[in-house]
């Protein structure tokens, strides 16, 4: 993997860069749609082409589960397994193995968890974690981290943090010399741990870094907060992703400080349960203001949904429980999502950035409204 | 509405023709994907303009029942309100009211039932089953029809069938004169009601006339018979519509038979399921057989879906509950019997339609594999 910073600002942290990954080269700042199963939920590669996506996350954990690394490994990797030709980040599980599994056990060796699937016991060290990936042929793998849940007593988060960085560096040892291998930092919502967990997890010198265990329902400033505790922390010189962000707010505040990369399941979850990201703020196509609404979702968007269809088939669509409602929500909140990262980019090259994100945040309120 | 007959068969009934609509023009023998409640299930229109579908059938019941013909109509019209620019012809909901709604009475005025989805009391005539469909600006519309179960004793096919006669000559009456309205013929499983309800509808003189109450279960040599039975009492210059049909092998022996226009949900619902049709048979792509297939559904078949993504993948997807397998599914079924009924056109045009369909039918067998 190769970064390159080719832009930076004089007035905050935001920079243009271009990562270089076996399956292609991404432009950050960068939305990553998040394809959990070995899909973007609802879309299909080719339409992720023409949205623009340069780069989507998997799980370790679900396709661990399903359909098995011998079949991923068997299909040639799982870009040839998905049919989708770039560059692929597979997230390491960690998270997942806390919000889903309905039993685990952590030891310093590893963590014992129940598939939320069947029920069946499964093993993973930070060793096998990395292996797996490495199996799925990741453009970009992550480490297996502990994530404390939100709110964290400190010394939940001190441990767990600890945790994570030990693990950190047994993966760090066993990857391969090719492995692009994303070191986590932890810590909660509390600097002091967020600034050794940087400061460790850097001196382990991992190809990137990652902020975790955020955008889990703590106060936006509070995330911020994090954000700024760490960044200068991280080399100039390597990627930073935040996980897991984020509202559009969250992801143009993230610019400003020096984020690198995002992902976030807003845009596909919301788009699949009837909630639409406009220029207006957030649409509930299912209310019945819409039923005579034959203007599309959003009046200044150049998708497909909005070019052929009006808020009132939307409506319906919901309303008759037919797939083509979720998959055409999903489709426009994606554009919306990956326009606002082009966006970014270009008012980053065009030196106006500030300003112009100045302007967006006082004009647009998607948590709220 | 015109309807030119170019190309007929020496060896058969099989015939080329042009059906000219409001919304476009339409080649005959013709399969139409069904888009019940105004979207054929999981598929853009866009994408069934890539696949070449010229027409999709809509259903009336469902529609009036929701979003309800105000919203249809003030969106301008069923195309436009589902932003399909093709033709469009509604079913009239008789079949629908008969097996959908929990409770019905059949009086000689009309018809009283109960909506499936809240349970709401509503009445259809076959004069406001007309106007709603006027409403609809339906290219093609359908007599309101008594369509009965199978099997049926000979005493309630024949009461069934008058009962439809009579409705077909009010609606007949009502009609504006720019409306295309099609006479369905009824008389279950039995050759001289068919015969009657044939000769009669064709002495109302409508623009086309559709063949009803078939392919309900009743063994495939009975649905040939019926076809047979009636095929000579209606004009030559009339356009005839097989309802309901069907398996590959029910289109070839209508087109063998005369029949011109084909619709049958099995494309979009075996490939919701998980079945495909393919040049093999039929696949039931959950079986664990498929596990590590990474060949395409099917060989020779060159949908997106075939082109793109492995039997491995797609059992994946379903095994998930990922949308985008019955999506993929269905755009390859889809495909495929778009595919068949060009395929029977081609070989009309090249005067070898018999030869080809014998190797067809003996080759091919989707019911029973």
């Amino acid at each position: 993997m190769k970064f390159e910073v080719h832009q930076t600002n004089q007035d905050c942290k935001a920079r243009l860069g271009k990562l270089s990954l076996p399956n292609g080269t991404v432009n950050t700042p960068i939305f990553m749609p998040v394809g959990t199963q070995g899909t973007v939920k609802t879309i299909m590669p080719k339409e992720l082409n023409e949205l623009g996506a340069e780069i989507i996350v998997c799980n370790t954990y679900h396709l661990y589960l399903r359909p098995g690394a011998n079949v991923i490994k068997a299909a040639g990797g799982l870009t040839k397994f998905i049919g989708w030709q770039k560059p692929i980040l597979t997230d390491s599980g960690g998270f997942q193995i806390y919000s889903l599994a309905p039993l685990r056990k952590i030891t310093n060796e590893g963590v014992k968890f129940q598939s939320h699937i069947d029920g069946s016991y499964h093993f993973f060290t930070p060793e096998s974690v990395v292996e797996i990936q490495e199996t799925f042929g990741s453009d970009i793998a992550m480490c297996l981290d502990v994530c404390p849940s939100y709110p964290s007593e400190y010394e939940v988060a001190q441990e767990t943090m600890q945790q994570t960085l030990q693990w950190a560096e047994r993966a760090r040892k066993v990857k391969r010399k090719e492995t692009n291998l994303f070191g986590i930092i932890q810590g909660a919502t509390y600097p002091d741990l967020r600034k050794k967990s940087a400061q460790a997890t850097v001196d382990l010198d991992f190809t990137g870094y990652a902020i975790g265990g955020l955008c889990l329902g703590e106060p936006s400033s509070v995330t911020y907060e994090m954000i700024d505790a760490v960044r200068d922390i991280i080399p100039e010189k390597s990627v930073c992703y935040l996980m897991g962000a984020g509202y559009p707010e969250d992801i143009i505040e993230g610019v400003r400080r020096g984020v690198d990369m995002f992902d976030c399941v807003l845009p596909t979850r919301n788009g699949r349960t009837g909630t639409a990201f406009t220029s207006l703020g957030r649409i509930t196509i299912r209310n019945a203001q819409y039923i005579s609404d034959f203007t599309p979702l959003d009046p200044i968007c150049d998708c497909y949904t909005c070019r052929n269809f009006t808020r009132s088939y939307l409506r319906h669509l919901f309303i008759a429980g037919e797939h083509l409602g979720p998959k055409l929500l999903t489709l426009h909140n994606l554009n919306f999502f990956i326009n606002l990262i082009k966006n970014v980019r270009s008012h980053i090259e065009k030196e106006d950035f500030l300003v112009w994100s100045n302007d967006f945040l006082e004009h647009y309120t998607s948590k709220n409204s």
